[in-house]
């Protein structure tokens, strides 16, 4: 079936919004049989909103929008499906006793305007959105459907993995379509490419190799009459990519480093603990970016003074000696850490986030320390010179690093 | 003059990418006077790119385009333009001089399929990237134009300022387009959507309201024949605005918190210090986002375990009376920061960042506590309870804390 995407906002169109959600429901449209045709991004002008759909309405089964579901005068998304329709809005009293429930229990003061987030047209169910005041539309009429949800992504993301996947999914029919994305770390695109010749050779799964924050990602996609046949070849591609990639590839899907890192701190039942320079408290906040992360990460430091790194135990004149941004450092504050929280593993970087160099060092040189009871060591990281990416990078590397070093350790 | 935007990538359609470059193009044309017809995402198969060139460059005067500049297989833009006008590839000689320096100065392996990256057609000049190894195509044909740019942002963002945006302004004529954002925290968007009625009403300029993660952000556009007008009409709206929002606005345009809040340590003369637990090192990271955010940034502390807080000088009793999330220990913790660091000001945050309540408090509960040498308080927050947002939130909100402080301050 045909499908086409709507996202709604004057925002998308002036650069103040990302629009993350278009690119999020195509990628679940294969999964659900879904053959997307366009992504068409729209102002919040009721005119334009009404042509968008009326266009869509015409030449697609399905018609996927997001956004313009707020309380402002500018959220018109309603309006335009109501006058696409026909059909007059009112307020639904299980809508509103709904919002207003959930304003009382955020302790929030709810605006008159809001109520026009509890309306409906006769052709239209709402769509539960326990994470927002949003609720989302159903609209089905004359053997078409419209689905209208929200633009914040997390309101969104829940709202059709929860409520409108599962009911595409079940009136859909169509090929089978798998995706598998790999993720590797410490080679360039290029590198990647080349060595996954043959994979782009096979053209069932087509490969895309794609330059991330977190490293390299390859996206296998696999088409066939049955599971069982998409699954074949998915893993033929992921077995030839492995074998050429070996332990570059560091995880698939939806893992991350973090979450990585986390289950197997959990698993060897040990305890972490960071010194950060230049990513300035960034590492810690991806390790505690995964729930549940209190149980092994003891804490952190952002020592971003030398003064500070020698309160905490990193001999001063190892820094005079050889300066805060040396293999020497990143390994005596890797130590301090684990020392400081009784730790089993101090993770620590240094390096130079910049714009500007640090003692005679360029921005983008960064060392990563790591030390347990046995000892401890360094490795170096070079990244393009930019701030937030340095710092980016860094952490991420931080991550690998402890991540290689737990898989060789027993347990 | 009518311009499209074509947006290129499988990645895109598959959302393993976020299309930021449609948007922020799209934030841009206004400024140098063009009119954006249609943002269009396609594959990076041949064909669909080869169609979205072939539609665009019939409909549009300029074409903009960015992503598929890669060096491997599936980057097939320099392909799909060549085709289109019908023109052959080769290798520029100085492009192929400036990649290989490229990858000698970083201590890169350069493959041989990068030296793609060096072609041009007779109807191309290459675009300068020092962010990467793809330079970009300023393509002039028949009075038209197509300028394709590579896909990662950073890259395309300076190309765009610094190459592309000045030469367009030179040749574009029009209206002139001035666009304001103000951004402001601690209301509702719907409330800001009412207290921005008389603002709506004025219809130029136009008021969108989104709401951000560091807040709810009024964006303001005015066209008019002159710029005199222009800002004439974007200081009335803005003076509404103002009126009724009063010190709810802490920023403008591109300013961040974290930028504000060291313009006016700076300024003071004062450092800071953080002690954080739920946020794990967001809030440092934030802070130290900022360039030269070590001249007044002492350092900070992730104090995930109570233990570690007791150890920083945070008095166990306390958190053993009040617990860890209460009022008492976010105003001891923000103490034993700047104690410990010898700064002038100590930030803190300690909250339950999620999925599971914390000594029976919900996620999304948050203390911040803020101390200078006069004694401490504290702030509380209730967010919506998803953990990374409770930790964005949170950290904003912190941050937000500290700049009202700093400005009730002398200096």
């Amino acid at each position: 079936m045909r499908a086409g995407i709507i996202s709604i906002g004057t925002e998308l169109l002036l650069g103040e919004v990302v629009d993350t959600n278009a690119s999020y429901l195509a990628s679940q449209l294969p999964l659900v049989g879904l053959d997307l045709q366009t992504v068409t991004v729209v102002s919040d002008r009721i005119q334009s909103l009404a042509e968008a759909f009326e266009q869509a309405w015409q030449r697609f089964d399905i018609v996927l929008a997001t956004g313009g579901l707020g309380p402002t005068q500018d959220d018109l998304t309603r309006e335009a499906i109501a006058q696409l329709l026909g059909e007059q809005m009112t307020v639904s009293p299980e809508l509103e006793r709904d919002l207003r429930a959930m304003f009382a229990a955020m302790g929030w003061t709810m605006s008159p305007t809001n109520l026009k987030q509890a309306t409906l047209v006769p052709s239209a169910h709402a769509i539960p959105n326990p994470r927002g005041t949003a609720p989302g539309w159903w609209v089905e009429k004359n053997g078409k459907l419209i689905v209208a949800m929200p633009g914040p992504p997390a309101e969104m993301q829940r709202m059709w993995e929860v409520e409108v996947m599962p009911r595409l999914r079940a009136r859909v029919p169509g090929d089978v379509v798998l995706l598998r994305t790999l993720k590797c770390f410490g080679l360039g695109e290029a590198e990647v490419g080349e060595k996954a010749g043959p994979v782009f050779a096979m053209g069932n799964p087509t490969l895309g190799v794609y330059a991330k924050p977190d490293g390299i990602h390859l996206r296998l996609i696999a088409r066939a009459s049955d599971q069982e046949k998409a699954t074949g070849l998915i893993a033929e591609a992921e077995s030839k990519l492995r074998s050429t990639l070996t332990d570059r590839i560091w995880g698939t899907g939806s893992d991350t480093l973090e979450t990585m890192v986390g289950q197997l701190l959990s698993a060897k039942h040990l305890t972490l603990a960071t010194m950060e320079s230049c990513t300035g408290g960034l590492l810690a906040s991806m390790i505690t970016d995964v729930p549940g992360s209190s149980a092994y990460f003891k804490g952190g430091f952002v020592a971003y003074t030398n003064e500070m790194k020698a309160s905490l135990g990193v001999d001063d004149r190892l820094i005079d000696k050889h300066g805060a941004v040396s293999r020497e450092a990143a390994q005596a504050m890797a130590q301090a850490a684990r020392r400081q929280l009784g730790a089993d593993i101090g993770l620590a970087v240094t390096g130079v986030a910049g714009p500007d160099p640090l003692e005679g060092k360029p921005p983008g040189l960064v060392y990563i320390g790591l030390a347990d009871s046995k000892g401890a060591r360094s490795v170096e990281g070079r990244y393009p010179p930019r701030r937030v990416d340095v710092k980016r990078r860094a952490a991420v590397h931080a991550l690998f690093v402890l991540r290689e070093k737990l898989l060789s350790l027993p347990g």
